[in-house]
């Protein structure tokens, strides 16, 4: 019998924490993309960031930057909930084939979010969003059902 | 004897998990809220989102929609935090009574902060928002001191 | 032997969960800094807030405020984070004594970075925000690697 709960010998477990360090890698290497992005174009947020780097300003309305930071926002409107969310639909006891596809589609629609965020394909954006969010609201109306019931 | 671990068989668990689910169903109402005011006022943040959609602007200062928005994000420096910790206090074995009404006071709060916020309601909104913080602070007092001590 | 799960009993656990305590609070106390800003300065976000305020005015724009915000707002991508993949790695079994020195290291370069932040001391400032995204980072390679091999 396979183990149901929070243990890396649950290969749903082990799939949610696999998937889950893929995405937050992700983020940060967006993150890591913000500070690319103001060294580029030579814009930050503080007075203090740009003394001693010639040519650099402070300001908040580059759009390239404020692109990048938009989408980090996005990401922490959906990220942290589908973390949280994907522990307890795990201990649900899901079909793993299941599991395997919410935590499948949510990486990759906010792998191909992030892509087409960048670089401005619209209608694809909204729809990697649209998948994101379905996925994590699938996972979370099945939590609400197994404590609720 | 209740268990009192990570499980659905844990009834401070499960009202965890549903209460939870609540909260996060409740942000996800709130994005979507954001697209419909972007409908709504015809004001998108990106200009390859109003392409092709006539009498639609790219602005990132139209008041109604900068409201949804703030909201949002006071979800998030609310909800995620009270998701991670909420998870912790159920591991500190609490009362079950206590723990109930700590979740049912945040989610309550939260919800009634999400309508006082659109209508502009004070000092409605603010005591909401107190309310669900104290609630979060509370909990994470228990869990530093079970983990502190 | 010591327990590895998710328990007050284990050390591993006991310690995130207490590191994790510290720097939501730390979080909190920033929130209730940008009320204690908003009133220093006498400038709020909304106009319903301003209401009876004599010499207070609903603006977007005010450098105090927007500094506290920007701190939050990185808080919000560094924070959550930590908290989710911080609960995965536990459950890898690590080693206490590296484990503990991932939690310590987070948490005191989220509150320098507070602090220097809101000083505006740079490169301090930078310094922090990278020794507390390599702490994650490294935790969260380690999940990846315990939940995909």
């Amino acid at each position: 019998m396979a183990y149901t709960g929070l243990s890396f010998g649950n290969p749903v477990f082990a799939a949610y924490a696999a998937y889950s360090s893929l995405v937050l890698l992700k983020m940060f290497v967006l993150a890591g993309y913000t500070t690319y992005t103001r060294f580029r174009v030579g814009v930050f947020a503080n007075p203090e960031d740009v003394k001693g780097n010639k040519g650099a300003v402070a300001r908040l309305d580059n759009p390239d930057v404020e692109r990048v930071r938009r989408l980090h926002r996005n990401d922490l409107e959906n990220i942290p909930a589908f973390l949280a969310v994907g522990l307890l639909y795990v201990l649900t006891g899901p079909s793993p084939g299941v599991a395997l596809w919410h935590f499948r589609i949510f990486t990759a629609a906010r792998c191909f979010h992030t892509v087409s965020y960048l670089a401005a394909v619209q209608p694809l954006r909204t729809l990697c969003y649209t998948a994101g969010l379905l996925a994590t609201i699938s996972m979370t109306l099945q939590v609400l059902m197994a404590g609720a019931l």
